[in-house]
């Protein structure tokens, strides 16, 4: 959802060439998926898929090592990111910039854009500022003419503020795929299905995608909120 | 040979883990298999072999892109490294060092090797030491623990003392692989080819691979130097 808002973002201020990362995660099928119909709605240049084999052979993660579980969000509503969980992908996001970077580099562009959200989001050390401050200073040490720019422009936003830019800006929210653990339907209770949909109650919004644990249709709401209270 | 020395080095002080990257180089399967048998020689702990398929996909260098020729050095003897070649890779040590900082991460290790030259090395912008100043600066601010050293033990060594070190740490030079060019015999006239065999002539020693451009004997440096003259 974050990349499909930044996305949306980039649709509007340049041409984009969009890279997805298929890394070894347990949906990167229907995450690759999900971003190349919103690369297609969104009218992008290119869609490089990238895979990167090095998480799956070294495991350390849940949202790659099958043998970790992937966890349900807390029940009584705690909150989720007050510790670094096992769904952190060791220096990941590492991993994407500088596929990024180098693709950049041979295209000529100037702007690397990525969703990264900072707060609210759930405590890993590659979604903060200060660790797109250092990838900035990597590029201008080490790029050919070091002029490539990191845009983060979600960074300080909370979730519900991203639903909302993205409804402003008609991105394709019912494209994309958040969950961490279904492949055909979301499952609703995982951590990032729960921050999504929390991000668009807060919104005052519904989401357009369907989950495993709701009805479908117009009561489905009343339905779940009975059932979870 | 920087490699080598550095793993020479790293056995030397650590139990090592040894990663090679198969990014689409046009001697990546010589490489891979050198890599190996220094590995072995060595006694290192683990060997991974990464496959990173961004470069061939992205073009943009000649050591990936068969269609951009692999400049012979200068005949003249002109200075090598006066402007960023065609043979560099776009960013390309970010991936090196991401997949290390990552599996460094699930070891539990806490070191990084790298035998980066930045002096009388080709120009490439991620062999100078304010970019691996700049590396450690993501690692702490992007990782769990943000401990993660990253040392480049070779960066201010010129390769003729590299060449030194190596013979006296014993480091297995015979088993590296060096040439931008060749697969079974090093071509002996590509840039890194005439790196290497300066550096082993400014050493005092010999260098113990064979060159497809000189005679196999005792006699191989006399002929060489006459034909070259």
């Amino acid at each position: 959802m974050d990349s499909c808002v930044c996305a949306a973002l980039a649709a509007r201020d340049y041409e984009v060439y969009a890279l997805h990362c298929s890394y070894g995660q347990r949906t990167e099928d229907r995450e690759c998926q999900a971003a190349h119909a919103v690369a297609d709605r969104l009218g992008f240049r290119d869609f490089l898929r990238l895979r990167l084999d090095i998480f799956r052979r070294i495991g350390g993660s849940a949202l790659t090592d099958l043998r970790i579980d992937v966890p349900e969000a807390p029940a009584d509503g705690a909150a989720i990111g007050a510790e670094i969980p096992v769904t952190y992908v060791p220096f990941r996001n590492a991993h994407f910039l500088s596929a990024a970077v180098s693709w950049a580099e041979v295209l000529g562009a100037r702007t690397v854009l990525i969703g990264a959200v900072e707060q609210d989001s759930s405590g890993y050390p590659d979604c903060r500022l200060a660790y797109y401050e250092a990838f900035q200073e990597l590029i201008r040490k080490g790029t050919r003419e070091g002029d490539i720019v990191v845009k983060t422009p979600l960074i300080h936003m909370q979730k519900w503020q991203i639903v909302a830019l993205g409804l402003e800006l008609a991105a394709p929210l019912d494209l994309t795929w958040s969950c961490y653990s279904g492949s055909e339907v979301a499952c609703g209770v995982c951590e990032s299905c729960v921050l999504r949909l929390r991000a668009f109650e807060r919104a005052g919004a519904k989401d357009p995608i369907r989950y495993a644990n709701r009805w479908a249709g117009p009561e489905a709401g009343e339905t779940n909120q009975e059932g979870a209270a």
